[in-house]
């Protein structure tokens, strides 16, 4: 057990041992084992965007034991997927990795303006399935919000009462946010804020832009002289908005990109203090010779070995 | 037990013995067992059409018991029914071929834009009345597929604990969803993928046209070049949208045909890896003879022997 | 124990050995002891219509003593009523006829274009007030359908843990059925039919006109000319929707009437090989001697002797 | 035990001994002890209508131990109050007067197409502070009835369990009824017939006026010759209207009036066979000695002896 | 322990000792210990407005040691926050101050015509995290009233069998309340009265302006000649609103002021007899030896000191 992971743990006194060890799974696995940073392979694309827009570059992902392979392979922290997905690897791989279970989810086949997703598993499944926590998306700024916040609340309680980990996904959108201000600053700042009094214990948001959405709080950016300039000042600032980065804050790759351009965000986000990136797309879709070098050099990224 | 019913049970690695024992029952049953294939007799038109449109073409189907001797005669490896047609048979063919409960049902009496069926029996029914297994219905692209959704989540999480197989009938239908994308390939892989990622053992989905519904994955097909110019080819494509394969995915045969026309669909469904036929009104609307006949040649289609 | 009783309890095969000695109790009492015929007093109209309207014509009435013993004395099978009325009587006169407990109801003092009655009480009052079972209204055809039907499933499935029988009012009605149509012979076979789905033992549905609402429903009456000119053959079809006539299914009384249009229908009723009658209004509202003649001459043409 | 209080226990003989016990208190309890009347005081109008505009003119009864002792000295047979008034006299003053927990409550900062209150506290804070009995109002015409009539079902049963007697404040309102139309007699009535069957041991109306709402009651009221001309026909009326007399109806007070107004319709009540008065705001609001005046000439009229 | 503190909580008699000894523990800590007056410190701005709208000024302030040691350092009765700020400092700080568990939270990136919080933790979390008690907070107005009296009601029932202080936020906002007339004196004092009937042992309302809301209530508290000229006179109506004074009100400080302002208006507070102050951005927002001078000043009126 490193210092650093030491470290990190003693931000979490409120859980209890088991949930403890389970974080400490997570964090002493892989490639970044013992730094306190982490990457996770998560993997419910599928289910979010359909089958072949998600596998279709990459046939053998149409098979779950693909990416757990890919994150074992790689070194990866953990991998996360929905209920399905994992019960065909959970038996085969057990105990080969942290898994995470992804306990709701939306699909694309019908688009709400307030946006929810289903509960399509719960802390019972993650038990039986082995898994090392849940993980919940929340969307701040939906209609549906407190209805969400009741869901994950109560999944939380059970979960952490079972020495799971609560990995909350916070992704603002809604009627009253426009679709620039879903990735602005004070938004992004604000969701982590939120998964983090939620009592998530990572807390996963999309790098930021330095747009500010909400004219109260640019007021307040411009009268403190906040800086959001670069993407390492606004990393810096989301962390801090999380009990000034007593909670795990890590960052999502997006959309499809050129590796060149990913690994510098990777490079700005490791600058600013994340604690890591959650990397789907962006890897499975790639060969897999090239997914795992990439993920890697993500990992070294974060290890400062890059 | 064959080698391919083991191989087909070593996909389900976290279920408990128990519901493998019931799926095992399912493939062992008729006249297709041990081949891995299975073809079912589901009968519950009479609550989704009314009885008149159900049975008044061959009114000895007003009788629950028909059905079910129907299903054993023909050598089906397995009988779906609603509850109340189940209670009526239940005792009397205890033991003779495996019942699935279909837990929820529409009738057509009201039309609503966000479908959604009710939940007419549950997990204690389906074991009072000995049966293998529960089917359930989701309708992705409903506004109401939270709800389903979820549903079907607590169902199957009690259902497998209980050790019963869980069938998902997957029908893609919703306001955005275009009367002609409900079978397109991209809805229907889709559809079967998220009732994969939901859990279920046995998933039901129509067979797919080569239409495709949304911009997003056209593009995908397009740029890939998947193939869906055939039947055989777009099964293929809806067997690996569900985990490369290694869910069973069977085949409604849909609305009333000729005897040739589907039995060259059902070849085509083989041809392209389908585990089976799902067989309703184009069985039991026919004389029995005629019937049993149909039911048969498609299973031997299935075996390979046609 | 008649063989015709006994011969209608083994259609009964999925129910526990409790239920069956309640739906016994219901035949074996009264008039038509014995004959597997069965005629009910249901006196819940003072929920659903107001006490002025439906006891003014008769102020006996506005006692439930008058109405129980008014069932005992013309030797009705059974007494169904709301809680409050079955509390006033349940010490007083108990074991003296089987009672049935209503345990949903509507009134008119608010109309809803999404009909759906209020669970004014449940199974444990219907066992604390020693009924044989349960009585609920659903209106197929209603926007609120769902929550009907699950309301019934769950009480139901309660209702016969606990051996209790169930009697299921089964009314279409609703913003897609025309007021001609809540009566057409289409649409009261397919309500008979989803209450005998949903698990009903009993069955009560208005007796049926010749009109055919749905139009996919009228072309196969048309195409396999199924016979619904008389009563008698509507009654016949009706029945048959129950399962081939495998379950109970009896019919309301309706509006008032003169006592000679009323008891020609019932002729008609029987004829086609209805079970019984279930007479309120025609029955409470006139004079208590006119009342008795009347209700036994019904029972007199169920049991052949008219 | 007078002979009268055992004659209207004998009405309820679906209850246990509990409730029969605590409807005994509230009988035998202050100033009309042993007649079968009484005399409520409910106190719950801070609430529905603001502290200001209720206790502004008297402000002794901003202290809920005012109103305990006012309902103490006059001879009040109970005192009613919501939660948080009964919480801070229940120590204080138990044992000295049966209490009433008013279990529901609405306030006046929002108005409501569909009325309903909100349940502000249930069965087991009346077990704590050793009360007799729950009240409940209900909303008959308010299109929340369904879910009103489900709260009083559920909250009924649990009380009848737990021995408690069971009040239903029954106020017509809603959409479809005319300003005029919430105390016509056909809706009082109606309202008060619902409550009895719901299952209500004490039905507290408003004073009924001879107008007629609903045009198929008006039909029955001319045909029938009912009787609604003076406040003792339709206090008859409605008293038969729970089932003939069998269920305590009291009735309330309503806006401030003068001492003579009130008394003179008190005398109306008594003559038409009602059971008793609840009555708030005409007592506390006066100076104490002329409410204790108010309240025991009420009770002495009540009694006969007036 | 004082007469005073005695004497505050003799008039809690409905509840048990465990309750009592936490409501103690918070009158019996820090500066304001013994003297039954009470300054808590509370930290939800960062989930109400956002974490640099609330931290900005003061960065220290984004991590809620930082505010767990102002208020020990300053000597408050109580720290209040939600859920994941309390998990951060619980074990370490544990036995140095009551904490209160804020069980519900809004966010601004959503605005609703029907305000209603999100209940983000439970009864279950106070208790595991040492917490005296629960906050919550209603919005009396709503048209979500009737859920959020309910939500309190059921979680109060359980705070007090468990041993815990229900502290209520009570702020009337909504459709039918105008802008000005969230803090009108009669609105403000029936907010508080609310609160008081729902149970809770501490209300926060807001300092009262003199205006009047409601017509019907100014017609009253002009023909009664109530007083609300000064601050004083408000508070005094509004402590006389909550059963005569028998339970603690206080009221928040609101936006940000100077301190010069600030001191007048709880000068005001305490002369009016006013429990106390609940003071958030007032406080951590200023520099921490500035905040904990004016915290200090603040308590020291209260106790008469100033």
């Amino acid at each position: 057990m490193t210092p650093r992971v030491r470290e990190i743990l003693s931000w979490y006194g409120a859980d209890n041992p088991g949930t403890l060890t389970n974080l400490a799974r997570i964090m002493n696995h892989g490639r970044l084992a013992g730094t306190g940073k982490m990457v996770i392979l998560p993997v419910d694309q599928g289910f979010e965007h359909g089958p072949a827009r998600t596998f279709g570059m990459n046939p053998d992902g149409y098979d779950p034991a693909y990416h757990v392979q890919l994150a074992i392979e790689s070194g990866c922290n953990a991998y996360a997927a929905p209920l399905g997905a994992l019960e065909v690897v959970a038996r085969d791989f057990a105990g080969e990795i942290p898994l995470i279970l992804k306990i709701n989810n939306s699909d694309t086949l019908y688009g709400d303006k307030r946006p929810i997703s289903a509960l399509t598993s719960y802390i019972d499944d993650a038990l039986r399935l082995g898994c090392v926590g849940i993980g919940f998306t929340i969307y701040p700024g939906s209609g549906e919000r407190k209805h969400m916040y009741e869901e994950i609340a109560e999944a939380s309680r059970l979960a952490k009462q079972a020495g799971l980990v609560v990995v909350i996904w916070s992704y603002a959108r809604g009627e009253q946010i426009s679709k620039e201000g879903e990735t602005a600053i004070d938004v992004i700042s604000y969701a982590a804020h939120i998964a983090a009094q939620l009592g998530a214990h990572i807390i996963k948001v999309k790098p930021p832009s330095s747009h500010i959405e909400q004219p109260a709080a640019a007021k307040v950016y411009q009268e403190q002289g906040i800086k959001v300039a670069t993407m390492a000042d606004r990393i810096r600032h989301v962390v801090q908005a999380c009990f000034a980065g007593k909670r795990i804050v890590i960052f999502s790759g997006g959309d499809s990109k050129t590796t060149d351009v990913l690994l510098k965000e990777v490079s700005e986000l490791a600058q600013g203090g994340g604690f890591g990136s959650i990397m789907g797309r962006n890897a499975f879709q790639r060969p897999k010779a090239e997914s795992i070098k990439l993920l890697q050099d993500v990992m070294d990224t974060f290890a400062g070995k890059k």
